[in-house]
């Protein structure tokens, strides 16, 4: 696990991530979501192997009250039925309201209208976390529309300049998802009242992972969620939270695919995979690289 | 299996019991479902799995007519979207009006004020059983609040006094899961028209299962839809359908977790082990106790 | 794989049906599924194992729009909630309007007022493809009334002659599912303008698949899923891309029930399964018969 040290940013020891890692284990986060009809059961059973609990309380009225005593939220727009998204204004909204961290999941942002409205009107509550594939997030922030339903045609570099401003922007960290990830934090001279923003960028590339997540439904709808696990108990530093959450995601995957024949014996390994993940998997297999914005945008040179 | 004699219960001989179990499954029950859409496909295999021929049947206009010719009805409150409501109460009223049993699933009630208030109005039907956790069945039983989600935070056997009182108050046989299951039937001097009611309480303990089962979206739910398929065939006795539909439930999770290497591979080996579950399997590693109040109170001097 | 010639129609060469076969795999279609909410997860996972890419895109004002530009879609009438039947109306009625092929799967129609209704509406956007079991396809040509919820009562021999007079009347290519698949194909002396109606009647049987498919909740319904992927390549000629995704399915299932124990197990190798049938598996394993009418009702003399 190479580190770049940057001015401003350095990761910690890798026995205090792995550590983290444990925590969240060890308090059993409680993560509300309301996401799309395809994936709450993959869902469900990855928040629960990641070691948290899942709620899936997505109807208005049950939405909001239950997003103040959740430990993390996630709101993914797929799917998004009138009365969902009443449920997702609701809970996002109580979520702002009552300082729980919630993760934005801008599921085929851009190329569909109801929902491209939607998560504009999310942004207003100010998520956590943003996690997509680098057409969702190039769409979210307004510099670009494409994708076909959740596959990305944009590559993961080209999505680092969308990533920074939406940061920038919202005060979210803007997780891209793809061959490598990306995890960006856009540092605010002038703080916009969110917990954990650094005074600089902040980024980092997780090289953890496999092609297989891409050929389950819900590989990345999933991860949202354990973001939110992450968020929810880690709640100094949202941006390393997002790091862990994706880099021990990606560790379980890799396991996964070893033991598998498929992507339906894939999907089966990886929740064994995730629920063994904890701090010492992340500790020995975890693959975070701080970047700077060049190394970020060409990788080959990082 | 020890079998502890009260004056007015005993269990029957264990080769009438696994009859029944094959019974079931010669049969064929059509079991209709209302379930949340988390766990709706797991539901759904396995009900097949454990001999049923399931019947996702959950809008308005249709849930009433097909809840007559159904051999038994499940209706499991979460996330309660308006229009599965209303044909949740539709398809309730239809099966107490056409005798069909059906089995109430109060998850994650107490918590949340939405299915709080169903499964209250969903009582005055008649469930023919109710099947939940520990901390739902005594908030369904007016004792208490509690619970976050699905998790329970209850004791077992704390619920003892609510489920009793829960039976004696709705006729229902009132199941509460648990590492150790309990199925309790009150006795009524005065019937009040639910089949089988016995003359005095009944109570019995299931040992079989696993802590994997937790571990499972739908572990829990996917047993009240079982529990409906058993109520179906075996119309006599409603407390000896749960009764069995438990045990046979947790023999297929025991042989399951010696097969499994986390919750992934339990939850494929699950079904492929209650697909394989018969009347032999039963007899050999069925655990049923027949218990005294004192007993499930304190199940360690049982 | 036995040919026999008809005046009309001869099966092309086994080297040009798998080139077809991994055509499909090589062009990924995209496939627009709005199905019942019980199968969304098995469908979507079947659509990237047969080398499409899913879209689980059925609420308004999405789904119309969504229709144009995706290469097939399938339109399952289950779980019929009022907000998806507004959907499907809408994206039946754009796929018409903008030549994609489509597929309706009229689940449980017969048994079921709401669906009927729907079902029935829907023929008139002329789906190019129709797949149900015998007697869901029977109760759609009105010719009869039957089946409880997804089980098909009628024999598959029964529901030939109402699948020839539904596709006679409607343009669609017919599929009738079951231990032997039957596809069928009216022709027309006047044609009514879908693409590739041939002048004679087309009957193919497919002899592949596997019992397990039906202990498997979706088996049915992915299938059809898979069928709008191989309409959405292989517009020439719907009923050979049909007949292509009734047999590679089959294929898949073959293979998965030598590795399973059990319906879950089948599940999970039947998707690693479908991931890796491409052309060549077709070529060693499909079993594809052109028959004559009388063959199809009395298969056991073709």
């Amino acid at each position: 696990m190479p580190r770049i040290l940057l001015p401003d940013f350095v990761l910690p020891e890798i026995s205090t991530l792995s550590g983290m890692v444990d925590t969240v284990r060890a308090k059993t986060p409680l993560v509300q979501c309301l996401t799309n009809a395809v994936v709450m059961q993959f869902t469900a059973n990855v928040v629960l192997a990641a070691g948290g609990s899942p709620a899936m309380v997505d109807i208005a009225d049950e939405a909001g009250p239950f997003a103040r005593i959740a430990s993390g939220v996630l709101i993914n727009v797929g799917t998004p039925y009138a009365n969902r998204r009443e449920a997702m204004v609701e809970a996002a909204h109580s979520a702002q309201q009552g300082g729980t961290p919630w993760v934005l999941d801008p599921v085929a942002v851009g190329a569909l209208p109801v929902r491209t409205a939607l998560a504009s009107d999310l942004l207003e509550f100010r998520p956590t976390a943003i996690r997509g594939n680098a057409s969702e997030i190039v769409a979210l922030a307004g510099q670009g529309v494409g994708g076909r339903g959740t596959d990305s045609t944009a590559h993961i570099e080209e999505a680092f300049d969308a990533a920074l401003s939406l940061s920038r922007h919202t005060g979210a960290v803007v997780c891209v998802s793809g061959e490598r990830d990306l995890i960006v934090q856009a540092g605010h001279s002038e703080s916009i009242a969110q917990v954990g923003t650094p005074r600089t960028d902040r980024v980092v590339c997780v090289d953890n992972g496999s092609e297989l997540l891409t050929k389950v439904t819900g590989g990345g709808c999933a991860l949202g969620a354990v973001v939110a696990a992450y968020l929810g108990i880690l709640r100094t530093d949202p941006f390393l939270a997002a790091v862990l959450a994706h880099s021990v995601y990606g560790v379980a995957a890799e396991y996964a695919e070893r033991q598998a024949s498929g992507p339906g014996t894939f999907a089966v390994h990886f929740v064994d995979a995730l629920a063994a993940a904890d701090g010492g998997a992340f500790a020995a297999h975890g693959r975070v690289t701080v970047a700077d914005d060049m190394a970020a945008k060409n990788p080959e040179n990082s």
